[in-house]
C-alpha cells in the first residue's frame, strides 16, 4: 500500500508521501511517489501516486514523455489552468487503461490508481485535485481542504481536527507528518522514506522539497513529542466517574 | 458499518460498540451489536458483532435458542471454557452458513460477518477471541491484547499507544473511547449510542454495562477535553526547524 495525502490551505499548498510498495508482504519495495513538475516563474505542479505501481508508473512515464515533445503537444507543461492539467492526467489515466485493462482483467488484476494533483499555473490560485482510475477528477475546497489516497483512515482524525483553510503552511506541513506517523505506526505497508514539498501561494517554485528517512532530525523530533504528547494528552482526559 | 473493539488486560476486559447500520448511505439505522450473556458466579460472556446485520442477528438468534433448550445441548451457558464458547460461536456461524451463503451468492451478496467473543468461565482466566466469517477463530495475547472489528483503521493508532496488558482497567476504557470518538468523528457509518461493558478479573458478573447517547456527561468529556488536548499535543509537537 502507500500514504499520501496533499492539503491546499489560504498560504500555499503540502504535498507529503510515503515509499513503501507491496505485492503481498514477502515482496515489499521502496518507490517514490511524489513527482514534481517545476518551471520557476511559471508553474509548480506535484503529482502523488497510489494504486497498482505498474499502471501509475505507466501514466507519470506517458506524462514525462509529453513534457519532452514542445509546445504543441498537451502536456503538464502545457496546460492553462490547473484543472486543464487535471484533465491532461484524466486522458492519460484513460489511455492507460485502454492499452491494459483487458490483459489485467484476464489476470484478474483490478485496474487500481488514484491520484493527487496540486500546483499554481501563472496567476491562477493553487488549486488541489483527486483523480480516479476513471480518469474522472474531484477538487479541494475551502470546506474540505485536503485528499488523501491509499492507507488514509489511521491518519485522518488528526488532519480532520487540525487542517482548515486558515492553517498556516507550516502548521499544515507538521500536521501532515504527524498523520503519516499514525498511519507508520499501524500499518506496516506505509514506510519511509518520506518526500515532502511545500510551496507558498504565488511563489511559482517549491519553497522546498526534502526526502526524510529514518535519521532525519525534525521527523524523530516529531515522533517523539507526539508520542509524549499523547501520552499527556491521555492522562489530561478525565478519568470516568466510576473509576 | 460498525466500529467494534475489546480488550483483555490483566485486570480484565472492556467492551464497546457502537450501534449505526447502514444499507447504503440513505438506510442508516440503529441496531446494537453488543451482546452479554451472565451467569453470576459462573459466567460472563460478551459477544460484539460487525458485517452483514442478517447474519449477525441469525448467529445472535440461534445462540440464544441454544442457551434455553437445557443442559444436554452445546451453548455458551454450557460451555466449558472460553475457547469451548469459541467453537459455539464458530459452528454456528458455519450452520447460518449452510443454511444462507448459496442464497446470498444468488444475489451477489458477500457473506460478511466478524465477531468478538471475550469473557470469563469459572476459575480459567478472562479470554478474548475474534472470529471471522469462516468460523475459525484467534485468541489475544499480553502482545495484542485487543481486537477490532468493523471501521477499525481511525481508532487503531490510539489504542496502539496506550493499551497494553498492565494498562489499568479504567484507562483501558478511556482509550475505547476515545478510539471510538476518533472514529466517530470521521465516518459517519459509525454512530451513537455506544454500549460499555466492563468487566473484572474473577468477579464472574460485570461491573457495569452502560449505554452511552448524545447526552451523556462522561463521553461528552471525553470528546472535548481530547480534542482540546490534541489541540495542544498538536502545539507542543516543535514547529519544523524551517519555519
Amino acid at each position: 500500500m502507500t500514504y499520501c495525502v496533499g492539503t491546499l490551505v489560504d498560504q500555499g499548498l503540502v504535498f507529503l508521501s510515503d515509499s513503501r510498495t507491496n505485492a503481498g508482504v514477502d515482496n515489499v519495495s521502496t518507490f517514490r511517489k511524489m513527482t514534481v513538475y517545476e518551471h520557476a516563474g511559471d508553474r509548480v505542479i506535484v503529482v502523488l501516486t497510489a494504486g497498482n505501481l505498474a499502471i501509475t508508473q505507466a501514466v507519470i512515464d506517458i506524462l514525462n514523455e509529453a513534457n519532452t515533445t514542445g509546445p504543441a503537444t498537451r502536456s503538464l507543461l502545457t496546460a492553462q489552468t490547473m484543472a486543464d492539467a487535471a484533465r491532461v492526467v484524466g486522458e492519460t489515466i484513460r489511455s492507460v487503461y485502454d492499452r491494459d485493462a483487458l490483459a489485467l482483467k484476464e489476470h484478474g488484476i483490478e485496474f487500481s490508481a488514484n491520484f493527487i494533483l496540486g500546483g499554481q499555473i501563472g496567476s491562477e490560485p493553487p488549486r488541489l485535485f483527486q483523480l480516479y482510475a476513471a480518469g474522472n477528477y474531484i477538487e479541494a475546497t475551502r470546506e474540505t481542504p485536503y485528499f488523501q489516497i491509499g492507507e488514509s483512515k489511521y491518519g485522518k482524525p488528526v488532519i480532520d481536527r487540525v487542517v482548515q483553510a486558515g492553517t498556516p503552511l507550516n502548521d499544515a506541513a507538521k500536521c501532515l507528518l504527524i498523520s503519516m506517523d499514525s498511519t507508520l505506526r499501524s500499518n506496516l505497508s506505509v514506510g519511509l522514506p518520506l518526500d515532502l514539498a511545500i510551496y507558498s501561494r504565488d511563489r511559482l517554485r517549491l519553497d522546498r522539497r526534502m526526502t526524510l528517512g529514518e535519521d532525519d532530525e525534525y521527523f524523530r523530533t516529531v515522533r517523539s513529542s507526539w508520542s509524549a504528547a499523547l501520552e499527556q494528552a491521555f492522562h489530561d482526559v478525565p478519568n470516568p466517574p466510576w473509576a
